[in-house]
């Protein structure tokens, strides 16, 4: 049995709070269970210097942490004075994730910048971010159509992340809290269209391996988290839903 | 007339909500209009070098904004690597007014660390800031009495922060918005406790200068502000708003 | 009585001598007792971006010690490779006010530099690096007039600057000496005009506070200290004097 | 075909040449096709504070390119001052992957450091780092069990990391070059033991997705890959083979 | 005698090898006994903004050290976050001395990128760097020649670097090992072209002076094994080097 | 002729003042001509960590230019965030040669740190920085020997620095100001004893080279410029300087 009686293959309580600060143009407040993400999408009419003058845009994403998101307190990175490995290895993922269901060419010379801020920390911050900030990118683009700055929604498919791992007794779980983690054999987070496809499966023994039918339940498990959350995905983008569902061929 | 209809001496709408996030020992969300701050307050069982084995503690502050808390996004401090003069000058201002209230060396060797992050900017965070963190260490050392970890709560009167200034008109306000403070000629920040000494009082005019006169009435819209606020704060800590009013003899 | 004897309201010895190092289109020794301060101010033909092509121009200030300019040495800020929240608090106050005597439309697109290096310290480096500062930047400018690159001298006003404080015994004092504002339980630091405006006023109670009637007492105290010195500022900068009366009108 | 005639499933040719400075205690020059990476292991009787006295081991990783290492000049991380997001995902990699097999708690309290110094780059820098690494440490570790520091050798298993993908033509083929990672549309990195268990798994697609059977292809290749790998291992550390292969249970 | 069994005026076994990476315009790896440098120079048609649209060029260089290129592992100056005086003198010095032997205006508007990284460290890796970097310089302006960007090949002479010193027991010997240098007493590094002039002479006394007399009986040994090493750059350069005599008129 | 119609052999004008400002132990203000540096000694009761517990001291220098000791203003390095190349190497060059005449074993576990801060420059500023240093560390470590911290002065010699070049018309000078360094082919510094000893040499041909006949030229032209120094710093350190003659066996 798992700490909080869930089944091995149950999301925590999820909840996606849209417009949740003003002046983003997609802002929104996701809940796993008792980790909270702040992910604002927001954007600016220029690119990196490497894509000037192509015609196309950019999704880069950053990730932080308030100092007190976790039970121990943390120290500040721009009281360090530079960035954690973590902290890059997570912004580079939620970028290079956006970007997987973003069409680039059709969003112009813009950048959408996407600030993922966890407030408060129990597991799976990168996949929540990840979640998070597709509903965000999605409103924000969608803002851009109803001005008509772009023709259409540039979002070829649903984008959900998830975690899953293989607890010290060797069952496969779905959606790890801080708990469960922190003393899982393997850890591992799947990046997911609404297809079914991959974007991104990152599996990670710390101190352990594991095997390939291990890792064959795991994506299981992690192909029904996401089928729930696009549920929620789907609610929180409201009319975008059915523009992303024709394009992607997903059905409901 | 003020933008949003306020009279010259009234606030905006001020709201302080307790045990915002859930890992810190005192946590409040701030609301002054439009400006939200969330204040943490940690306890760390030690003191800094300089502190060490003297028997007192220490109250030290941390302010940031999330980078889209404003209209334009701003670059993240980490990412520039350095903090900027701003929030230097701001979380001195934050960590310097707190310890006028609170009696170090009655908190044992800790160190409250305060961190006023802000999630949507509308002016006047660095007044919500000290506001919001008044009440968040009182949370949070008010659990130390209950825990035994320390006799009585240390604090000795309320403190409460306000901008006043002086618009281009010549008018002197309470509680400017950001439209007001881009504007205004004097920006003034002060700094009182419940029977309405001065923590701090920082008046500046940008370019531009203010008279004696001009200065009294500021004041004055300081001191009916900050008595405004206090009922607020007293809501907030419930239980612990008996004991400062004890100790500091400032009445209801 | 105080240590060395003053009366509450008696300047230290305050000398100002120009031309100090030769580079410099404006430079100037100044010393408020055993405080002196390297005051260098440069013109350079550029503004910063955000200025860029508006036809104004720029102050911009710079504050730093020598190491030993203190009883114990400081370690220099360029080998901790980066600038203390103190440092950035200093330079931001002497732009700042001097900005608010200089009429930046006036100076074409140019930044005036201005360095205030303390090479011994006894309190009172701030106020000491604004009075001298303000005679660096009407040198500096002075000549740019006299050489025809602007037509007349854009100063509005006299600029000076004090501290004063409440020592522990309660009694309210001018111009502080290291000694005095160690022990000082309120600490206020007043810059002026040659009218008798303020431009700044910052007072700050490190663990303690103040009344009305004691902030009232201080700012009595910063008047009298600032009259005396304009008399010293008007000796130093010679003949550019009388245009800065007559645009003021302030009397001698 | 592949732009060098391989087939899908073969190996660059691959070389690992042992003892190549003298200095380290472990030194390894290891060659897939043109990519050369020094990898040395250094032994370090400490270990960091976070393990102190606690009996046990840890191995880190450092990574690097030589500026010219590539087709372009990059600019030295030294003279920016700071490390790379990329880096610091590879160089977190690569000491994750070495902890897998190394028993800690048998290594004393020693650090084992491991500089992986790309000389030449031309795809599958990350991946032949773990593949050199592990063989310099093994050397490194068996010189300890020889001047009887430590009793045996502390490795369950042999360590072995490769890169697999997926062309545009829709062919998934294995240990892309420079020239087919630069337009592969996906690119997965497998870490394996001895045994065919995984230690890591890391598929990204970016601006692209991959189906289940895609991954399982994949999969299949890494594996052919290792097995081609470990053989060569088996070579560069000599008597310490059977010591692992006896531990492990894998056979030749 | 010396430890390694030299005459006090012999040079340690010298090797140089060129083309030793791919990428690089000129690849170098030169060997004095057991210190070996990659030398790669890296041709980039640009020129830093204080020398753009002058049509002249620049030569620039950098130095580093693997970690464990030395006994005892270093930190990585990526890792610090900023590099060392040490590394910043000597990467100063390359770069001087190889100005003094090219004719910066014959190379155009390019910047010539000399990195030299020790992989290797026994003593005397500044002198061999300069000795391997004139090596990879001159190829790589020969490689421009050959494509006829440039007209000719813009070096007016050979350029030698090699260390002196002398010992506790007074002798002055030739190119010092590591354990010869860490107890010398007198440490001299001597930049001289084909023609015997100086480029560089830095003598320096740690703790220690040194006499007229030992001076020029340091620089006659420097002389001597100049003389030897420029036979082995003729070697390495091949074709050039009867370009570079017939210029400088040094002869075989 | 040179530009100030000096001797080829005549060194500007010199003036060394002691107890420069009031803090440091030891504070000289030395001028070369127009060069003027504040040379500052302090006295810590410690030593850095490699030295700890070895009964002996240690000397470090640190160098600054205040902005606009120059003719242009350079940027601040606290700035920059860093201290340039030629920063490090002068405070480098200054440490080593100070501790060449200063016997650490008997100054006790102390660390002497020297601040030359240049508050103008007009060429020379590193050998005024040494030869003003020298008289500092003098006057420090007398009044270490008058409280009786330590037995006797130990300084072994009298240390002067001084530079000499080479002009375009191919004459030797002694003691450049900045207009002669700026157009010199050869730049050279040059670090003396009392008793004629080299304690460091230096010559650099930047873009050019000289000959051993012009190396010599140039060393008697500093043999004579230290001569005539010597006799300067023998009147500055007044009671001191017979001591160090008796130790030295330098005559008058």
């Amino acid at each position: 049995m798992r700490n909080d009686d869930r089944e091995v293959n149950e999301l925590r309580n999820v909840t996606i709070e849209t417009d949740y600060v003003k002046h983003p143009e997609g802002s929104v407040l996701i809940s796993f269970g008792d980790t909270k993400v702040i992910c604002n999408a927001s954007v600016e009419d220029r690119v990196p210097p490497f894509l000037r003058n192509q015609g196309k845009g950019w999704i880069t994403a950053e990730y932080a942490m308030l100092p007190r998101a976790t039970e121990q307190r943390n120290i500040r990175e721009s009281s360090k004075g530079k960035v954690s490995g973590r902290t890059m290895e997570i912004q580079r993922l939620i970028g290079r994730s956006l970007r997987a269901v973003v069409d680039l060419d059709k969003i112009g010379e813009r950048t959408v910048w996407v600030d993922c801020d966890v407030i408060q920390a129990d597991g799976g911050t990168r996949t929540a971010s990840i979640t998070g900030a597709f509903v965000a990118v999605v409103i924000a683009l969608g803002k851009l159509v109803k001005k008509g700055s772009i023709k259409e929604l540039p979002i070829t498919d649903f984008l959900t992340a998830i975690s899953v791992g293989v607890l010290p007794d060797g069952n496969e779980i779905l959606d790890l809290c801080y708990e469960e983690d922190s003393k899982a054999q393997v850890d591992m987070n799947v990046i997911m269209t609404g297809q079914g496809e991959f974007v991104e499966v990152q599996g990670t023994g710390e101190e352990a391996t594991f095997s390939m039918k291990q890792l064959q339940k795991m994506l299981a498990l992690a192909e029904k988290g996401v089928e729930d959350i696009i549920k929620l995905q789907d609610e929180a983008i409201g009319e975008w839903a059915d523009v992303i569902r024709a394009k992607s061929g997903v059905t409901k």
